[in-house]
C-alpha cells in the first residue's frame, strides 16, 4: 500500500452530475467504509437525523448541498411557487437536528440566494443556490486549512501529538479542525505520532479519529482516556490539539466531555494545549465558561451502548454530561483560521475578530 | 426494601458443614449475582484462573479454604504420604495465577501449618488447616476494618467520595480497602455520595465498584474516566478513595490505570487524594515509582471486549497499561491498618512498620 497523505474519501460531496449528495456513513464506522448517495429530501433528511453525517461544519455543508438538490428537483417556474415550495423543504431539513447551529445557518444562507436573486429566472436561482453550496464547502476546506498551517508553526516533525474526541475531517469537509496540523504535517513529510483518545461513552476517538487517521497512513496509537497521564510522563506527547464547542470571551472553552481532564494533566508535565477553534465557535457574549451551559444525556450511553450486556447494575444512577469547560489558564492558544489567540484572550481573540472583520 | 449497611453475599465463603468453597461468581456480574459451590481441585483452579473470584487478598483467602478442603479430601494417615498429596494440589492451585503475590502466600501459609504439626495427627493437622484459613479470612476482614476506621477519620457525614477501579468488598473478604470508609460509615449513617469511576477498558468500577455499592444501598453515581475534572468543579466530591497495586518507600504508589489522571485533577480543584494500602502492599525495596515496572495488556481488551462490534479500525496500533504511577506529591495521605502516612512518606511509612512489628 503507497502513503497516503489524507482519507482518500469525502465527508460530503456532491457528485459528479450535480444529482445525488454522497457522504461517508459514519454509522458504519470502523467497521466498514460505505458510500451513500442521497437524492430525496427523506434520504437527506435521515442521514443527518440518524448522524449518518455528524460533526458541526459537515453537517451545515451536507445540508447546504440537500438544498440545492431539493430546489432543483421543484419544478416550478414562478419565484413565489417556487419559493414556497423551497421554504417546505427548508423548513423540512431544518428539523432533522434542530439544536446544531451549524444547520440552520446554511439553511439561511442558502434561503437568501433565492431573496437576494428573486428577480432571477428559476432556473438561474438553482444554478445560484449549487454555486453557493460549493463556495460554503470550499470555505470550510480554507478555514480548516488555515488552522492547519497556524497549527503546524506549534510543532516539529516527528512530534508526538495528543487528540481527544473528532475533530477531524469526519466532522468537516477536509483536514478536520484539530486533525488540520497532522494531515498538513502528514502532506509535508513531518511524521507525526498521534495518540487518540477514545472518548467515552460515544467513542468518538476510537471509532472516527483512529479510523480516519489509520486510513490516511498517520502513525496513531489508540488509548483510554485515562491513559493520557502515562503517555505524557513518558515523554511522549509534545502538544494536545483539540476541537472545541464554544470558545467564552476570557478563552475559557467548552469542548467533548474529559477534554479539561487532558488539559490538566498536561499542565502538570508541561504539555502545550491548543484549542483549535474556528471564529464561528468564538461566542464574545459568552464571558466566561462559567456561562456555558452543559447538555446532559442518558445513561444508557454509559451503562448499556455498545455493549453485548448492560455493564452496570440496573438502576444505577450515572452521571453523563457531554461536555466540560477547560479554563483559559490551562491554555496555551487557541488555534483559528485568522491566528493564534493567546493569553490575555480577551485581548487577542478581540485582534482576531478585528483581523477578520477587515478580511471579509 | 429496607436500608442495607453492606451487600449480603460474602465473597469467599466456607460453607456450613466445611465442605465446598463459596463465592460470588464474579464473572456474571453485575447481570446476575450467582452463588456457587466449589468442591474439587479442579473447580477451585478454574475459578480463580476464570477470574470467578479476584482482587489479591480475596483470592488469597480462596486458596486458602481451597486447600483446607483439598487437604481434606487426602485419605492417607502417614504424614509423608499426606504431606506429599498436599504439595500436588499447593502447585497445582498456585499455577492457577502464577503472578499474584497473595495466591503463593496464602498458600505457603498453609504449608507451614503442615511442617510445623508433622508430628500431629493427619486429622488433626486438617482442623489446623481449617482454622489457620479462617484466621486469614479474619485477618482479613480486620485489616480492611481498621483501614475503614482511620478511612473515616478523614471524612465527615454527608461527603462526597469519588473512587476508581474495584478495591472494595469484591476484592477482599469484607469491607475491601477503598471501599472500606464507605462501608463503615454507611453502617452508622454518614450518608456518602459516591462517586465511581468506571475505570476502562476492564470497567472494573462499573461492573464491580457500581454493583456492589449499588447492592449495599450507598448513593452511588457512575461516571466515565474523563468526567472527574467535571465532578470536582462541581464541587460535589470532598476526597478520593483508591486501592493500589504496590507503594514505594517514597510514597509513589502504582494504582489501576487512571489513578494518577484523577490525583492530578483532584490536586486542580484541592481535593485530598487517599491511597487505601494494606502494609502487604507497602514495598519498602522499591526506592520510587520509577522503579516500578508496569504490565501492558492486550489491544482487544480496549477495541473489542465487551462490545457487539469492533470498535477501532482493524489492525490500529492499541496502548493498553494496566496500571500507572501516582506521584507521592499527589497524594495526601497512606491509609493502612496501622494508622496513617503522610509527607515525609519515607519516614511515615518507616514509622508505620515500626508499629506494625510491635503489635505483631
Amino acid at each position: 500500500m503507497s502513503q497516503k497523505s489524507i482519507m482518500e474519501y469525502e465527508t460530503v460531496a456532491l457528485d459528479d452530475d450535480n444529482s445525488a449528495l454522497e457522504i461517508i456513513d459514519q454509522t458504519k464506522l470502523p467497521g466498514e467504509t460505505r458510500l451513500i448517495s442521497l437524492h430525496t429530501g427523506k434520504e437527506i433528511w435521515d442521514a443527518i437525523y440518524l448522524l449518518k453525517v455528524r460533526g458541526a461544519p459537515a453537517i451545515g455543508v451536507a445540508a447546504a448541498f440537500g438544498m440545492y438538490l431539493l430546489a432543483k428537483q421543484i419544478k416550478e417556474q414562478d419565484f413565489e411557487l417556487f419559493y414556497q415550495a423551497f421554504l417546505q423543504q427548508k423548513e423540512y431539513l431544518n428539523s432533522a437536528r434542530p439544536t446544531a447551529v451549524n444547520l440552520s445557518w446554511a439553511l439561511n444562507r442558502m434561503d437568501k440566494v433565492c431573496i437576494e436573486n428573486r428577480e432571477k429566472p428559476v432556473e438561474q436561482i438553482k444554478e445560484l443556490l449549487r454555486a453557493e453550496s460549493v463556495a460554503m464547502k470550499e470555505e470550510d476546506i480554507q478555514v480548516c486549512k488555515a488552522i492547519g498551517e497556524y497549527g503546524l508553526t506549534l510543532v516539529k516533525p516527528g512530534d508526538g501529538i495528543l487528540t481527544h474526541c473528532n475533530a477531524g475531517q469526519l466532522a468537516t469537509c477536509k483536514y478536520g479542525t484539530a486533525t488540520a496540523p497532522i494531515y498538513l504535517g502528514q502532506e509535508r513529510g513531518y511524521h507525526f505520532r498521534v495518540y487518540a483518545d477514545e472518548t467515552r461513552p460515544l467513542l468518538q476517538g476510537a471509532r472516527l479519529t483512529a479510523y480516519e487517521l489509520y486510513a490516511s497512513g498517520v502513525d496513531v496509537t489508540l488509548l483510554c482516556d485515562n491513559m493520557s497521564a502515562t503517555v505524557m510522563r513518558n515523554g511522549w506527547v509534545n502538544a494536545v490539539f483539540v476541537g472545541c464547542d464554544r470558545v467564552a470571551a476570557n478563552g475559557d472553552t467548552a469542548n467533548k466531555i474529559g477534554t479539561s481532564v487532558v488539559a490538566t494533566v498536561a499542565k502538570r508535565y508541561h504539555v502545550p494545549v491548543y484549542i483549535c477553534a474556528p471564529t464561528s465557535t468564538i461566542d464574545m457574549n459568552t464571558l466566561t465558561g462559567e456561562d456555558i451551559v452543559i447538555e446532559q444525556r442518558p445513561a444508557h450511553e454509559v451503562t448499556q451502548m455498545w455493549y453485548e450486556k448492560p455493564m452496570a447494575p440496573e438502576g444505577v444512577k450515572v452521571f453523563n454530561p457531554a461536555f466540560d469547560v477547560t479554563d483559559h489558564d490551562l491554555i496555551a492558544g487557541i488555534v483559528t483560521e485568522y491566528g493564534i489567540a493567546r493569553e490575555p484572550y480577551t485581548e487577542s481573540l478581540r485582534e482576531i475578530f478585528a483581523k477578520k472583520n477587515s478580511t471579509d
